[in-house]
């Protein structure tokens, strides 16, 4: 269907009235199919996808299912379209939209939450009581793109404008589908306390969300900042991005290591290994009235020591997503330049080879770490530019 | 017109397609004349309007003018209707509003943010960024209804399911017009820290917001709650709320008053006199440290002692109307009796009489505090149920 | 020794030199033994003390020892006096006290930072991070009377004026007693988010703090208050104190009960069972961004569902003791006579025989929950007041 | 008088038993006196001075007294010495104080709370209900040197411990000096919320305090930061340390030039210029629920709007020094050379022309911003270690 007249688009760049998107059919299982391209609502755009980076919580949906509750259950063989980490141009506003502008590149996070339920209310969206209800009956308007709503392995997509991230013209397109990790990382460290200059921060585990937790920990005065992990050439990039220690876990106890590094030891773990015993070990690095944020979990149910929890005072924070705005704060350090995201960006292909850039990712081909994805109008667009 | 299809209403009750409403020609001037009933969008339900407290604010609207900026200036001779302290029964429900049901009493606050601005993500809704923006093409869904928006000097009215409260059975119709102005003194208790039991706190001018926040501070656990004004009559209903000292400012210095009843001075005062001097003395009324709320303000610009703010680490908290869910909460120790704040409601008239009611209010006919004016058909409901 | 010049006593009721204290030898022998009277130092009092309630914690120390980590280890054959939540008279002022008078009632709480640390500089003084640092050239002044410093079975003790409330006139020795309990529940509910008028919350375990963590609740304007546990007996006194609903988990799955009461599960959870499933099942109770305090923990390290708690936004506060003040909140409450503590209080025996006291404790002899032993000064104070 | 047993020195580097000390008489006179070297407590260290700042609350106390409220009045002919922004070297340790050795680099903030009234209790230490009570009968441990306490004007001083910060071994002396400089802008931006990142920010008058504020905002994150001022050359350096935007009022009026910058009005002011009309600026520069600081204040009392900030839901915050540990998180900044402090250095003198140096400062000789002096003992040490 054509855009509707209370949308606003660009004549002279018409949208469309189909798509080629990646489709969800059994676990594994991905094709290109063609969709109809999305209409904006109110408060909402249309984002032509110029690129989509990886994540982890994208292989989990396309073999497992999504990792939090939905109503209406699981996302195969009803033409689901996962990706939640892509960026690109803003082509259409919905009615009443004056925040975006038409031309204007944007990266994206994943929650709009329903703005009615008691935690939106209280500005925490991420946790809204209305996840997952965005259709017929039970529209609330929740939106969690490439979770809960379709994502972005294809052309185009909506989002409400709160998800959106203005991207400057010194960041890159594939820098820029990084920024909702770093604004997951900022979350954490948002939820810590925010102010952590000259405190001690300990993140275990070297992916992406702990790589740039180090660097959004550094960026925010952090010292010292200690990455622990299991390869050294992951805690070699974790140094590059501001790491002040570097523990292999295959060598030293961890918890030795940072109490030795930090008499007492430090003030905050920002756990995103996964690790089963990750939440024990976090508990035993902080110190007295120390805080430990959970980004990642195992999927087994550990023993968890929580005697030495209520008698050291320790306060834990399960996250998930990237509430609180910390995606902008995230941006504006990375638009600052306080730190190169894209060293952890091992590899790009084209949207038309996601299959073999997920087998990149979930095999760690390469030793890759984030595998962009991109369009080719993006490709276009800058070779047009280029002339 | 009747309501969509896509609007629940309650086929044994339906809904006229015009209504009666009191609409503002010049300063000063209001008459009844018929409007369309409005209809629910998404988030919001039609609520027939049961009964209406008259507050200062609206009498400053009506004579004056809006106290906070709008867009497209004043409301004469525009059709407005002012209004904003009502409550009612849900008689229809928006498209996908299932928070509320058909027949529940409700009484509302005034704050409906428009949900997309960064102060309405973080929770901040009443000062929303898209104050006044909600019609035309910079419609924003902000509502302030009775400010921004048509209120509820009329039959029915839309409100976004944010600005209602459920009311109990046990609480009458005139009680529950007076949860918005609780909720105002909850909201400046918040911001004031929240914590209160044991502190001592400090109330300025026993108007409605200034009884009802004795009542809350004591609800709270404060002690002492101290309050000042220059009425006897009003200092005694302060007493029947829980103030466990009174000041007539004319008969003793409050100040002076204040630091010898609390040595060294108080933890918070919430100011509610709009005198003059009110945030000099609360300055000099708190300790070091010491936070002051300002519910109310004079009209002209007060010489003030910064100097004094500083050296003394006092910090002042503006506030307008209800935020962070503030009625929510004053409803439910109203719900559980903690307070009778029906001792400062003191008149009530039909609807049709509002003429006659606004002037009790404005001239304090016979010590008038809080005048309601109530609908027709609540006084049917009523006698009904009593057959 | 006498007391020193800079020590202000009451020369008309001079402090003896000895005093009569139960004193810790092997585990679980108590004996009673002459000790010097303690000297109050800078910001000290001493206080006589009047009367002790037995806390399930004083049990663990004399059988098990203490639960936290102590510089030097175990209590045993040192000389050391248990029992931290006592009340009593001031008899003698330290240099520089004047925040109390000679003759003040007071009750106390447990903690006194050491003032020095970075936690005890944010204002987080339970969690000092020179616990048990107090004596030879070590000494950082942290006190925690009963854990790592003489406690209250004995006759007279000192206290920094930081861990003193003061006890208004119209509360029992006994009542007195219990304000620290309550302050463990209200120091929970505060960590919680503290405004939880109108919010829905559970409490696990009808023992001390979990009865009184209903009525801290209640008081705060929570509602609905649910309290979930084994014994109706206990249960009904917590209907008592104001909890909504109550759950006997022989009877009915707790989660289950819980989310049928309240749709979509609570706000918060005040974990006080120490049941090894405790942190499971109140994540399952509450809704997504709900919060759980952990003011018990289970001996043993239970399998946790660190997933649900990610997935969730759910947030867990392990506490210890009675931080940011919250004891003289709880006080203001139970001054002001919000809820009746003393229905806790079962058992009154002479402090000479604590050995029987503490069995009916420990035995919960005769449904005992809260037993107080009372020194015969006390008693002699009271017929003396009485004549 | 010599050392007491408890005081641990290093016997190569006898401590005298005098030394100089700069002597405030007469407002405005200093004299050069004999004063016995101070002996640290428990909890204190004794510094030896190596560099001082001088700050426009020097001049403000020599000349006029000081700026907040003391126990016994004014400071003249009392022996009083002044100086707060001293840094120097650890040469003695107070009763059990291992926290920091013999031969450390620090510098000092100022408060140094008593530790046992209820705002220190909070963490509120510069907030002190026990401020200027620090000698005799009501000595509370209470310090601020320079203001309530001798200050830095000399060659040793006690400070406690609390009000140390370790300075690395690449910061000069001279910038050591400002650490509390830009401690006070920390705690500023701290108390406007700390998260300031992509936050827009706009600092009102270009003094040290103002200068600094501009570098930590930006440290920060804040984006853009403007600041206002009347001097070009100031601006100048405003720029050099982080600014976006700068605003010469001479030359345009502010309110409108940051409103052109930022359409609608910055998130944050921290007002440093002291100018009367710099809070209602400051009013009119934010939007909606926006926040100011007034780190600043005229000697007069101005006129104020406090309609626009009630209408606003506008806070503001008056601040005093250095609260919450800020100096700290400032100093983490300037050790890891996130900005140049030393760019508002601008003269330095020695400690023994303190009354040249001081009239540099006072009159802007050279357009002199920071004037330090220094001990001859810290020109020794460096030459020493230079060989």
């Amino acid at each position: 269907m054509a855009m509707p007249a209370n949308v606003k688009t660009n004549a002279d760049h018409p949208i469309p009235e189909t798509m080629k998107a990646w489709v969800l059919g059994n676990p594994g299982e991905l094709t290109l199919q063609d969709k109809p391209v999305p209409v904006p609502g109110k408060a909402e755009v249309l984002v032509r996808i110029d690129a989509v980076a990886i994540c982890a919580t994208d292989l989990e949906i396309i073999y497992h299912g999504p990792p939090a509750m939905i109503q209406g259950g699981d996302p195969y063989n009803k033409g689901f379209t996962p990706g939640h980490e892509y960026m690109g141009t803003v082509v259409a506003l919905g009615p009443g939209v004056d925040e975006y502008e038409i031309g204007e590149r944007v990266t994206v996070e994943i929650h709009a939450g329903c703005g009615q339920c008691k935690r939106c209310r209280e500005g925490m969206y991420t946790s809204c009581h209305n996840y997952g209800k965005n259709y017929g009956d039970v529209d609330k308007g929740h939106r969690a793109n490439g979770f809960t709503t379709d994502g972005g392995f294809c052309e185009y997509q909506v989002n409400n404008i709160n998800t959106l991230v203005h991207v400057g013209d010194t960041m890159s397109d594939e820098e820029a589908t990084l920024v909702v990790t770093a604004g997951t990382a900022m979350y954490g460290l948002t939820e810590l306390g925010g102010l952590v200059a000259g405190e001690s921060v300990v993140v275990t585990g070297p992916g992406p969300i702990g790589l740039l937790g180090v660097a959004v920990a550094k960026a925010l005065g952090a010292q010292p900042v200690i990455l622990t992990g299991t390869r050294d050439n992951r805690l070699e990039i974790g140094k590059q991005l501001g790491a002040d220690h570097v523990v292999n876990v295959r060598k030293e106890d961890p918890v030795e290591a940072v109490r030795r590094i930090v008499d007492g030891g430090v003030d905050y773990v920002l756990e995103c290994s996964a690790a089963p015993n990750g939440i024990n070990e976090a508990a035993q690095m902080v110190n007295r009235g120390g805080r430990i944020c959970l980004a990642a979990f195992p999927h087994e149910a550990p023993a968890v020591d929580i005697a030495h929890l209520v008698r050291n005072n320790i306060y834990v924070y399960g996250i998930r997503g990237e509430g609180k705005s910390a995606t902008h704060r995230a941006e504006a350090f990375m638009r600052q330049k306080r730190f190169d995201a894209t060293l952890i960006h091992t590899h790009t292909f084209s949207m038309d080879d996601l299959p073999e850039a997920i087998r990149y990712a979930k095999d760690r081909v390469e030793d890759a770490i984030k595998v962009v994805v991109k369009n080719k109008h993006a490709a276009a667009k800058h070779a047009e530019a280029a002339e």
